[in-house]
């Protein structure tokens, strides 16, 4: 039992409640070490969205309410993390969520799936296919679903899938608190905040916008002004840690 | 199966080897999240030994040369990344090997030690009191072993028992790659590099070193300059990172 007074209460009550998740199937073993990874970039932001992050959110929910077909992939560590504020965002954005596993099984999918639906989310099912052009499980998906949607929400999402996704055309909106990845490179416009304070930033976003502002926000996208800054004030934090 | 000429190829081997260790019980969950933390700051201190790192672990086998009962302190992690790195740098050193965990059970204990011996280990057994001013489990040691040590090599130390065991007036030699983390402030000496890169770092100085250079590297012992060299490292790193 964590007492709610300890400094670290948040980050370790998230990071048992990922590894309940990790027992029960739903995050996998690589899901664990992903998740420390991110813990310890956003150690170096200072645990709290940045103005330039709360931008890149803000453009994210523009993005999604002028797609055509938006939708949310959501892996195993989304699901753990914030299938709540998934159900959030697709009742604020319209968007469709679907499962999509790097290390798929049948049985994950389909835990992941009540997962979300225990949650509120709406979960977009049906026959998977084999439809990215990726050797491994993660070319598994709909054809309604994530092969034909325009603009994706991919939030913790691998390299290798942001690339493919790019290259046939989507806008992809990756939260990935490494602004160093290939992941946070490659994507249309990335996120550097921490999953569960970015997703309600954008679902509040998505109830304020006019169609003025999202345009304007559309217009200027600018991926590598997020991660730059990102990356500054990482590197101020650490130039004063042992002030 | 990884393809060797795959440009994480190491990393992901040992992240292969962490998951099997963990299946096996050997790696705790939390064990897992910790080794992604040290994935990220390894990723920016470049996956290499710095100049600053390198004094450090000479300075770690100075104090292990001339300590009257030198320790390794081993937990689970450290078991599985580097258990034959213990083993050589326990036959270099004279150090005592003896296990102690977080999250403690005899059955774990048990694996470990098994784990280490089958690597060459001569592991320090017998019967272990609760001898640490800690609350939880990590209080648990030998009489003859951890509780009287006077130098203790503590890799992958969390940060209570680190302040515990500076309180006792022991020499702590800690290996943390987070130059920010209580561990690495507590610390007698922090060497912020990856485990299996370090151990042997320290082996070899333990065959090298004479008496004169043992007393020098002690007499300029400075753990403020270790840690503010990894973050200069870091810092400059980050900020070339978009170039």
């Amino acid at each position: 039992m964590i007492p709610k007074d300890h400094p670290r209460y948040h980050s370790l009550m998230t990071r048992e409640r990922l590894a309940a998740c990790a027992k029960a199937g739903i995050v996998s073993w690589e899901g664990l070490t992903a998740h420390g990874r991110g813990e310890a970039f956003d150690y170096l932001i200072g645990e709290r969205t940045t103005p330039s992050a709360l931008l890149s959110e803000r453009t994210a929910a523009a993005l999604l309410l002028s797609a055509r077909n938006p939708l949310i992939s959501v892996n195993g560590n989304t699901a753990a993390l914030a299938a709540g504020e998934i159900s959030d965002l697709q009742r604020a954005s319209g968007a469709r969520v679907e499962v999509n596993l790097f290390h798929r099984t049948e049985k994950r999918v389909e835990m992941i799936e009540n997962l979300l639906r225990d949650s509120g989310v709406d979960v977009y099912t049906g026959k998977a296919e084999r439809l990215l052009p990726l050797s491994h499980d993660r070319a598994w998906c709909r054809r309604e679903g994530l092969f034909s949607a325009d603009v994706v929400l991919v939030p913790l999402e691998d390299g290798d899938r942001c690339e493919v996704l790019v290259g046939m055309g989507k806008t992809v909106i990756a939260v990935d608190l490494n602004p160093l990845s290939r992941t946070a490179r490659t994507a249309s416009l990335t996120i550097v905040d921490e999953l569960s304070r970015a997703l309600p930033h954008i679902a509040q976003a998505c109830g304020e916008l006019s169609v003025t502002e999202q345009e304007q926000l559309i217009r200027s996208v600018d991926n590598h002004y997020y991660l730059a800054e990102a990356i500054r004030e990482m590197t101020l934090r650490l130039s004063h840690a042992l002030d």
